[in-house]
């Protein structure tokens, strides 16, 4: 068999809730497209979402079944993707544990995403400890796969950053490169802004289209999506910048050229929301009508997700494992056969 | 089979240097006394020994080998007692960082245990990460033997107290008790001050009496001994306080009427430092011999010490994975079979 020579990707998504077409944009589309030129793992973060979710370890649980049929839904290929569990990886905890020798906690408490998030969440001083040390479990993560290519938002260029610098000072502890550097992959699509305007689609918010939506709720929320609020009347010129109709035809709509007249049109009046939100929603109902069919038919066959799973960790613990292996056997740690 | 109902003993040492006679009086005579009347799990601590040894981890592993040589030239019996080695047990650092999820840093930083060090250390802001997470990765090792009896010197009884409140909130989180609670066992014997008067014997200090002390090495440490430095003739009144060599005498002279004579013999005048050092040193040497000539047998046959701590790793790596299981089940995270 010729050897791999692809880059390895590492990605993947909190167990939190099922994904919504925030998620499709910004990072499953490009999953797919990504999966025949790169080796690619898909991590279900299971672990990661404990880190503020210690109080509900059953929804955690629950999303790992839901973001598997999600990822199955939009054309993820276990056979050319691996998708696993985090908490099933040994490997990444006691990595993690170990890089934790290696960071200082003034280190971590300068990450500007930390820093970010620990204000969002409302945390202060108050903040789990697992979440302060996410960073660590992160850099664990990617350098356990040996990933160089990181697939994320801007936002979260810090914790690559964070990662290659847990790698070089084992490297440079151990003597030679083990651990590789990785790259950060900016998505091409940025951040959806939720149905309402807001900045951030979310569940939690309400203002989010689930992947399996029915199609009068992706009408529904089409319907009520945020436009301009001063465009009154079709005649009138309307705004194009933050009408979230626009933005989403920006990110579905195949047809550049079209979104091009369609903007004119309606800057300089004469276009109504509803024939815009017509074609909006013909689009999206295009583009979840299959994905929520091939869902719900994986749905009703679990047996089929949970041995995807199980192929697909039992995998990914084995080469966490071997890289383990390899940064214990080259920092001269003690080892017995297990 | 009857079922052990014995009380279960957690205790160790990191692996950072040979023992020495501080060790022998404070833990060793101790858990040598222990091991029949209570199930004993001794861990050598290299994983925590790495918290501020992160650039070492040659010295950490060394010292893994050392430190079990004197575990079984002391008499710890590998029949009675497991010896273990705790970067081998990945349950542990998967507990830990469970466990970070339960625990805020606030908290962590309040730990005084973890303070006092912390200044010790002189680590100020660039305090390792894992250093201010000991007590969770303490909880971690605690927990997994479902220890119930944990000797400490008094300053770690904070250790304890994180421990159990960690224990509480996973036993409230899953809604019945998985975890005991843990009591500290204070070691009847405090801390040994060194040869020169100082509050802490040890190895770096230079004022150690290592266990494998030669018999030169052990006459040269008492003759240098401190005493009372305003004695400096025989015929003078002395002061016991304070007096390396009475301390000694207490802990180690199994004749308590004679020193109880001989503190009143030197506080009235009339007894030297040098018959009392004399007689110091016969209970020294006759006590350091056995274990001195134990230790040099051991050391020839590394491979049955090597047999031991791998027996007793792979005994506390299904034990440690069995309460591991029982948490993750518990709290309902996923699972596949190894």
């Amino acid at each position: 068999m010729p050897v791999d020579t692809r880059p390895i990707i590492l990605t993947g998504d909190r167990t939190t809730g099922p994904l919504h077409l925030g998620h499709y944009a910004g990072s499953l589309k490009n999953r797919v497209a990504l999966q025949d030129s790169h080796r690619q793992f898909l991590l279900l973060a299971d672990a990661q979402a404990l880190t503020d979710h210690a109080h509900d370890p059953a929804k955690v649980r629950r999303n790992v079944l839901e973001v598997a049929l999600d990822y199955l839904a939009v054309g993820i290929d276990p056979a050319k993707t691996t998708i696993c569990v985090q908490s099933c990886l040994p490997a990444l905890a006691e990595l993690t544990t170990l890089y934790m020798n290696f960071v200082t906690v003034a280190r971590l408490e300068r990450n500007p995403t930390i820093k970010d998030e620990i204000q969002a969440r409302g945390f202060g001083r108050d903040i789990p400890v697992g979440f302060l040390c996410y960073p660590v479990a992160q850099a664990a993560d990617i350098t356990a796969f040996k990933a160089t290519v990181v697939p994320v938002g801007e936002d979260q260029l810090p914790l690559i950053e964070q990662t290659n610098e847990i790698a070089r000072r084992l490297n440079h502890q151990i003597g030679h490169d083990v651990l590789p550097q990785a790259r950060a992959l900016i998505a091409p699509v940025g951040r959806l802004p939720g149905v309402d305007g807001k900045a951030k689609m979310s569940k939690s918010q309400g203002n989010a289209i689930p992947l399996s939506a029915a199609p009068e709720a992706i009408r529904d929320a089409v319907r009520r999506m945020y436009t301009d609020p001063n465009h009154l009347r079709a005649a009138d010129p309307g705004t194009v910048e933050g009408n979230v109709v626009f933005t989403y035809l920006d990110a579905f709509d195949e047809d550049r050229e079209a979104v091009v007249a369609l903007k004119e049109h309606y800057r300089r009046g004469g276009l109504g929301d509803v024939a815009v939100k017509r074609r909006l929603d013909d689009i999206l109902q295009a583009l979840l009508a299959p994905i929520r069919e091939r869902r719900a038919a994986l749905a009703r066959d679990p047996g089929h997700v949970l041995r995807v799973l199980r192929a697909g960790t039992l995998e990914a613990r084995e080469r966490t494992q071997a890289t383990l292996d390899e940064i214990r056997h080259a920092l001269g740690l003690f080892t017995f056969d297990r």
